[in-house]
């Protein structure tokens, strides 16, 4: 593979068409920075946390006693455990695919060795999952709403596209276990075969992507089946409603995303993946009304979505309750996979400003600086100080307040590895005529236009600390092409200073949305984007009856929050009195208690940093009176 | 037994001390109005609508397969089916005592038959429970966390109870079904026993009340052994924590209720009956202090109780998310066996204040006016229509937003019934110098001080509708006697009026809490209350989030909602943007679209009448801007 191989980026997910291309990890990497500490944690740390979890849980001991044919009827795990080992490999093979060799011998070491005991446990039909199928257990695809079968076999299927496209002459055989289950999955499911769904939507956007990786159209179309069969009952009626599967409405029916949030998110992240491949805009068309809509009512201003504990799903319209924000992690990461898909298809930059929203605020919220603790629910509002996790114990999934190292759900901390280990594929795209920034974090860019136009830039920021994006240009080339700059919505007074080495500065303001610079960029050319990061005080949507009468403060993409540990008491009687501002790097807030005068200057907090020093209350949405 | 024995009214609750005695079923009786109407339709619908649903969901049959050994291992119902047949006929007992003995031939036959049906399967040793203890089911006692027997015994010793007052001499076989099964309990779980609790408090409820009736001290004593064994982590530790069971913290030293709502109340109920058996007036003080903390801070303005729909529990301290509301129908009825104890513990009448709150926006919400669905959660605020239930199915508790006929829990319809059949029993007490009136509603009161002084007085109202309330005495007392009349705390302005027959009238103005008229009755004299049930606008305490910005009409003791159907169009724009008023008998509310200047006045509805002309959005708290 070379730096300019342009057919098949090193990324998650590769569409043969569609408005932007994705640049992949050999094209884009991350150098340091915001996201660039996060990333060295996540390998460093994150990665063996994980691992070490997975041992001592007894999720990857499973299939060993699967293999041996020992593994006892009450295995330890619950029904989807498996799906953590394969987002481990998933994270693994970026984080392989994102570092350099020398580092790499042992992570590859540790690739191969989990790959085997995976397959050990595959059956010689391509069968795969520790629950199901042996004596003392279930059927096969006999708990098809909760069984989440097919759902492991999605995250078998994106981890086996990372290794196929970060590794693509390795051996190991994880490509060649996803293919056998692949295989099965159609032969089972296909149009001949059950008529059925998965309770929780993966196997589609798995298969999609797998089908992409290894251009095996069948695995499209079974994932474009899967889609389709969704919203027609398939699934047992709940107590939740068969929404709660995403199975009460056709796909390309649905006004809004609904019912439990990751499910939903996948879903339309994999109806994106088969409407591209199918050239079905009308579906296109309809989950693009889908995030609007998603968007507008059903979604936090962290970029959380989720309002229900209960059933860990969307609300209506309307219904955020900050203090019952369940806002989980998974959730935000599905979120990112369905709005970078239709950035991917469209083109249209709202999409990542959602995901740099849901970056700052969601993703990056969930684990601690030393990347081996994780929020799994991201309330908006802390009533009462937490009770600290057990530093060696297995957390409930919500029931903490604080990070915890795992849970018994343990879907969130391996989700972020994989994010964090993939996140260079996520700052930008390219197109015909140039190459288009999402995301502003110090890195270097290394492309090739269709024509062979060489691309070659580096980004020098402290964003989101500073508002400043210093790009400079490494390479003359030989045309004109476009540099597109995402603007993001909040950022309205940003100006833009264009410095040809052999010219003269150009400055100018440019509007939230996207401002393009069309050049015969040379070696040493800058382009600086000044984005205004001041203090703001942001009033929430009328409609939003939880959050009447408040504001929440927010400085660039971070939303900020008021702390029981900086006001020196409760946050149950504080009223936000005045302007946020900005001092001593920063932000303060002019804060009284309720039914007095007076006001003093206290210290909020970067939402994504709350409750690192210990238990406190806290709140994101501050009463004005 | 007579109309005057004081030693044995027949009543749900009579302690054998307290500042007042309660006035049983013998004594009051509801003549009409809007509580008569309930008890009418309850005794003509809702009980035979009952039956029905507990032959044909085989809660009933339960009891026979039971009996002839030939019950299958999965079973129809839930774990706590058996409650239900009890709670029936708890509801029978009393209905068969509060009306006529014609009427009652027929009632006296469907109780003995359920009677014997459930005899028939209660084992040599007094066990009874169709869930457990047979071939392929669990072991008795052996799932205490959710198994739920011994709270099944505390239903069927509440029947018992309400059986042998109402009909002591009845020779159906109930009261000693119950004694076995309490003795059982006591045997088993005594002080030498298992030293474990159930997951669901109400064995302790049950067998306090049952001891009482009896004159069992041994039943008392292990209720009070159960109440003291709470909160010292005899169940296990689950997703929600200890608080969900009250196995967190001991009673007496929690400061409020918390964890699942019904078990919060029906322990809290039990712990002020063994409080006042035990003369523990310790208990009885931190019982009050929690009263007080729950109303303050975890109470909905209709009285209901229950912030979260997951767990069906409390939420924190200032939690009330009208939209998330679960307050379910149970909880409110709990919430009245606890205020009910306190109020005849301590005579304040703030316990009867609370009482008929809930009375008229809970409990009376429930039902649909044919009595033959119900709302098991009762929200404050309705985002989408809902979707009728169907008349002939069987409802997931809290999925449908209009009334339902039955549910898979339905806890809740037979505990409306056997609160609407013993209503009678909660409008009036008694101490040594007077009678204490604490509900008003058009009735008859007979009884007798412990000195033998005759009281006997009817009570003339269409209140809530009007706030007039009329007494008229019936007999010549023999000596001077106090009544006492509860001024409810919304009641600014409240008129007295006293007329003897041979005197000149007296009229005063009378303040909130309590207003005593101490005289020697005659035959005619009255007394004249005039409460002011002008609909008023309400401000919520600033510290509940969820509804800060808004305000709630409320007239009397009802609490009024908003309808689209009355708006014309969803609720989700409107504005209050001045004082209601009243008008053909109406109450109406000056709403404005949300940005529009100009108002209109909307009809509101009591909020016990919500949704009672098909799917509606609805909302009790109604934004100010």
């Amino acid at each position: 593979m070379t730096m300019y191989d342009i057919t098949a980026p090193v990324a998650p997910v590769v569409p043969t068409r569609g408005r932007l291309r994705p640049l992949g990890l050999d094209e884009v990497r991350i150098t340091g920075g915001f996201w660039g500490e996060r990333q060295r944690v996540n390998g460093e740390a994150t990665l063996s946390h994980i691992e070490s979890r997975l041992e001592s849980e007894g999720w990857l001991p499973n299939f060993d006693l699967a293999a041996a044919g020992t593994l006892p009827a009450g295995r330890r795990g619950r029904e989807f455990s498996d799906s953590e080992v394969y987002k481990y490999l998933e994270g693994l093979a970026w984080e392989i695919g994102r570092t350099d060799a020398a580092a790499d011998a042992e992570l590859e070491q540790r690739f191969a060795r989990v790959v085997a005991r995976v397959a050990a446990a595959q059956e010689d039909d391509g069968y795969l999952n520790t629950m199901f199928g042996r004596p003392g257990q279930g059927e096969r695809w006999s708990a098809l709403e909760w069984g989440h079968e097919l759902y492991c076999l999605g995250h078998l299927f994106q981890a086996a596209a990372a290794r196929h496209r970060t590794r693509p002459s390795a051996d190991d055989g994880l490509v060649g276990i996803a293919r056998r289950a692949a295989d099965l999955v159609c032969r089972e499911f296909g149009p001949d075969g059950r008529d059925a769904i998965c309770g929780h939507a993966e196997v589609e956007v798995g298969l999609a992507e797998l089908g992409r990786a290894l251009e095996e159209q069948r695995y499209i179309d079974q994932a474009a089946l899967f889609v389709e069969r969704h919203g027609r009952g398939a699934l047992a009626e709940i107590e939740w409603g068969r929404q709660y599967f995403q199975d009460d409405v056709p796909v390309r029916e649905a006004e809004a995303l609904r019912g439990h949030a990751v499910r939903a998110n996948y879903l339309a992240a994999a109806a994106v993946d088969v409407a591209v491949e199918g050239r079905d805009d009308q579906l296109v068309g309809a989950l693009r009304r889908q995030w609007d809509r998603t968007l507008e009512r059903r979604t936090y201003v962290t970029g959380g979505q989720g309002s229900h504990h209960q059933d860990e799903s969307f609300g209506e319209d309307w219904e955020l309750p900050p203090d019952r924000a369940y806002s989980e992690t998974c959730a935000g990461i599905g979120s990112i996979m369905f709005s970078w898909r239709l950035l991917l298809a469209t083109g249209d930059t709202r999409h990542a400003d959602l995901i740099e929203r849901t970056l700052f605020n969601v993703v990056a919220t969930s684990p601690a600086p030393d990347g081996r603790s994780f929020y799994y629910a991201n309330t908006l509002h802390q009533r009462t100080p937490g009770v600290p996790a057990d530093p060696d114990g297995t957390s409930l999934r919500a029931s903490s307040s604080l990070r915890a190292p795992w849970f018994e759900v343990s879907c969130c901390p391996p989700n972020v590895a994989r994010m964090f280990a993939s996140l260079d594929a996520y700052l930008a795209t390219a197109d015909d005529e140039g190459v288009q920034l999402h995301q502003y974090a110090p890195s270097r860019v290394r492309t090739a236009l269709p024509d062979g136009t060489a691309i070659a830039f580096t980004v020098e920021t402290s964003y989101p600390a500073d508002g400043r994006i210093l790009i400079t240009h490494e390479t003359d080339a030989a045309r004109e092409w476009t540099l597109a700059l995402r603007v993001p919505s909040w950022a309205d007074g940003a100006m833009l200073r264009v410095s040809a080495a052999n010219g003269v500065p150009h400055e100018q303001q440019v509007s939230p949305g996207t401002t393009e610079i069309r050049r015969p960029f040379r070696v040493g050319d800058t382009v600086e984007l000044v984005l205004p990061v001041a203090p703001r005080a942001t009033s929430p949507d009328p409609r939003v009856d939880a959050v009447r009468g408040c504001l929440v403060v927010e400085r660039g993409p971070e939303v900020f929050a008021l702390e029981s540990v900086d006001l020196g008491g409760d946050v149950v009687d504080a009223v936000l009195s005045g302007d946020p501002l900005e001092r001593d790097g920063r932000v303060w807030a002019p804060i009284a208690r309720r039914g007095e005068e007076i006001a003093r200057e206290v210290p909020l907090v970067p939402y994504h940093d709350w409750a690192e020093r210990g238990p406190s209350t806290m709140r994101v949405w501050i009463p004005t009176s």
